[in-house]
């Protein structure tokens, strides 16, 4: 796979050139860009320019509005309404977030409910964002069905990603972004590619049977959630709190929806912010937290690793990222 | 496996009068009793009068104030703080809830935190309650080590269970509540005595190896949480939540704080209430989950049940239920 590499300021120029010849406004191709150019500092490939082209389809077709404004209503001292405005999610973050992190701060709780908008990124930036607001961050979302629910043998889930950041005071936040599917349908792929098995309970075969091998579940089956029936609970959770709790879809409604024109589907997400200043009543919670992250790093065993801290190492370089040049070439040819 | 049966009523009275008996004022052990007969009647059994014993310990010993009267602190329009004054957590529930689902229902969002209460029984009865009140419930507790997170060979997290419930009008809630260990250790020792294996996943033996026979992981093996590394992030999650967030231990320090005297350890937890009505902008949130639910056990395959399901069948039967006698003498006997 042929590579070439690019500084992090030429990947975020790139995304915004991209975004803008395909009619994206400044605001929204910035901020959209930006979270591309984040993930590739961080190292999280598939989701940095890997997405572009999807959200240059969506703003071809014209489902997605580049010229967005996301509009706010603060529902309550802890609850913030947020329609996107049919733009991408990085906008919406942009504007609610910081309503979100004022709320919790005064009243230790608070709720970003965020409709009508395109989210094809990780989550990971929005509950950072929150951590460093000094607040407990939790998000969630649904997409379109690729999961069988424990005890099915058909999609019903999205992989159903839930993120959730602690601050700390002398370190960057613990953070972690995961789906709720046992593995992403393209490490499937790659695996099937390598001639790699799974792990049981990744998913099934088209005929609904339990398979380790890949290519019988890249061919007509299906993944599975993580950890069985329990992980299957907590999709469930997140398909209710990102879909009618927010006053959006579920993952089978956001496909029977969407146009089909190669762009992210339109969805809601549901963020939560936490003041563990308030909450914990003034108690030393850093302190507290930061003691027993050493003790859990240091527990004997091959290795615990405090979640978000692979992406912090990678963000130190900030050198220039390698890319998959057939990537950028699509890219340009986008432009 | 000798057995007797008694009438939902006597249950109750049983295990009121025991805890009088041993220094319970009527009003907290009515409270606790009656959480103990909804555990039995609902089959849940290992949370029904199995738990009493404990209980006893803990008020013979004076760890817990019989006499607990807990007291609120609204501090915000969204968030309660409750010192549960060292009684059993039926009590803090009982005045905390009804607080809890009034903020929520005001502003969206509400958060109860319980700090010094001594919690034993199930989390369902909590995050059902707050479902009754017409709100999505969100619970979780830790409790001591007996989980080793991935990438460990040796117990720091608890089984650390989360409960959520999901409200519905013409319908029992959708309720779960679950160990984030992959299985409880009880669960484990049954297979033992009955020759099973168990899942990949379940522990680990003495020496920190993977096993699946039951009874190397009893033999001073340890268990996993569910899922690896997700599972295991899950589980990191709730010992953060119930335990700095809100002013209370992780599991960990509530081991190292004990007095090991039989009764269970004083603790946090953490509950959220969520308001759909004022969070979906007053869209049928309920109508279109009603149908996701039809969907979901409508699936091919095996079978999907709802979560909830089969606690909501046993309880339309208001007949005796069988008890182990041993039990059953033993608590006779602390009368």
């Amino acid at each position: 796979m042929a590579q070439i590499t690019l500084s992090l300021e030429a990947i975020e120029q790139l995304a915004t050139d991209c975004l803008m010849t395909n009619g994206m406004d400044a605001l929204n191709a910035g901020l959209l860009a930006r979270i591309m150019q984040m993930a590739e500092r961080d190292g999280s490939l598939s989701h940095g320019l890997f997405r572009l082209p999807a959200f240059v389809a969506g703003l071809r077709s014209g489902k997605i509005n580049g010229s967005a404004r996301p509009q706010v209503e603060a529902a309550s001292p802890s609850l913030i309404r947020l329609d996107g405005d049919l733009g991408a999610a990085p906008h919406a973050h942009h504007v609610g977030i910081p309503l979100l992190a004022a709320a919790a701060r005064k009243t230790g709780v608070a709720v970003l409910a965020i409709r009508r908008s395109f989210h094809m990124s990780a989550l990971w930036p929005e509950v950072e964002a929150i951590a460093e607001a000094g607040l407990v961050g939790l998000a969630c979302t649904s997409y379109m069905p690729s999961v069988a629910p424990a005890g099915a043998t058909k999609a019903l889930f999205g992989t159903d990603p839930i993120a959730f950041a602690w601050p700390r005071h002398a370190a960057p936040p613990l953070v972690y972004d995961m789906a709720t599917a046992a593995m992403a349908m393209g490490e499937v792929q790659v695996a099937a590619r390598d001639g790699h098995s799974l792990p049981e309970g990744t998913g099934l075969d088209r005929h609904g049977q339990p398979s380790t091998d890949p290519k019988a579940i890249v061919d007509g089956g299906v993944l599975l959630p993580f950890g069985g029936v329990k992980g299957s609970a907590i999709a469930l959770m997140v398909e209710l709190l990102s879909g009618p709790l927010v006053g959006a879809h579920f993952s089978d409604e956001t496909k029977a929806a969407d146009t089909a024109d190669g762009g992210p589907p339109v969805g809601g997400q549901f963020l939560l912010a936490l003041n563990p200043d308030l909450i914990s009543a003034g108690a030393d919670w850093q302190g507290q937290a930061d003691s027993f992250f050493e003790r859990l790093t240091g527990l004997p065993g091959p290795g615990v690793r405090l979640p978000g801290a692979r992406r912090h190492k990678n963000r130190l370089d900030t050198g220039p990222r390698p890319l998959n040049e057939e990537l950028i070439d699509k890219i340009k040819a986008l432009l």
